[in-house]
């Protein structure tokens, strides 16, 4: 797997890697347990503050985690990670070391106790804004207080889901930004 | 822009097009106005029923519009479609009919009143299930009643949108379901 030079990002752009609707791996822990989890059910809801929704199911391992710890991180896998998206996607929690089993290294974050996918092109320190909609609908509201961003490239080849064990894999940017009024960007 | 012939399709399976990711467009329809919008915040809820949850900004026209009918048709436009997509996002409701000014045709539901887009390679109606997100999160719970899709090809090529008037375009698709537990896919 590639190793990225990531720096810090503004988190009011991470709509350019969350809203194109990528696979993710929500990494989390609460005392002393760790777990990783493959989610493909989120959506941006704010700039600023940077807020994102994440549907969790209860039957999750990852679940009680994050809904304890308040915390999680939200990390972005390339294609080139397929193998380990995949197999983390089907491997239940807690039977087994993600990280070890899957050989992704865990790196300290700045801001939350949970770890970052070190392998991953980009993490999302976040913290648990809104605990409110769980129950009725499932959807914890994340708030990212921090963003690390590889520096290249500028734009990554990501996974998407679409069921049946089949994926995307994310194409071509093109930029209509001429043909854009200045306020709808 | 292409014509597709549609069919009924399992509303359980339409995360194959919606989870993805891909920028969609929503028609309403009010009391005798009608209008579109262009949206990249939404995400799947559930299966079944299905639901989808849309980001819907209380300063575009269309908010009204769906909030009083309850209603709206989420409608997947594909890549060949981009003029239409860019200059409906870049257009402000009530000034003009989008429906007119795009040369887009409005088809009958069978659901609901507000309209399909014939050109769409997709087209969802959507009842609205819970509006008790939307003062705080702006968010919209809708249950999709119907599911038009176009017959081929079996995956479209979707736009995604990045900001600062930048798409990704879908690329390939790529199987890994012999690596998938058969309850997890």
């Amino acid at each position: 797997m590639k190793r990225y030079t990531k720096k810090n990002f503004p988190r009011a752009k991470i709509r350019r890697f969350l809203e194109p609707g990528p696979i993710v791996l929500i990494s989390s822990a609460h005392r002393g347990e760790r777990n990783i989890m493959t989610l493909g059910w989120h959506m941006m809801l704010s700039f600023e503050p940077a807020r994102v929704g994440c549907f969790i199911w209860d039957q999750n391992h990852s679940f009680d985690l994050i809904r304890r710890s308040r915390q999680c991180v939200i990390n972005l896998p390339t294609y080139d990670m397929a193998d380990a998206v995949v197999g983390i996607g089907n491997t239940h929690g807690p039977e087994v070391d993600k990280f070890e089993r899957f050989k992704l290294t865990a790196a300290p974050a700045s801001k939350v106790e949970a770890p970052l996918i070190a392998e991953c092109y980009a993490n999302f320190e976040c913290e648990l804004a809104d605990a409110g909609l769980i129950r009725k609908h499932g959807l914890f509201v994340f708030e990212v207080v921090k963003a690390h961003v590889a520096t290249s490239p500028k734009y990554p080849t990501t996974m998407h889901y679409r069921g049946d064990g089949v994926f995307m894999v994310s194409g071509r940017s093109v930029s209509f930004r001429r043909k854009f009024k200045r306020v709808n960007l």
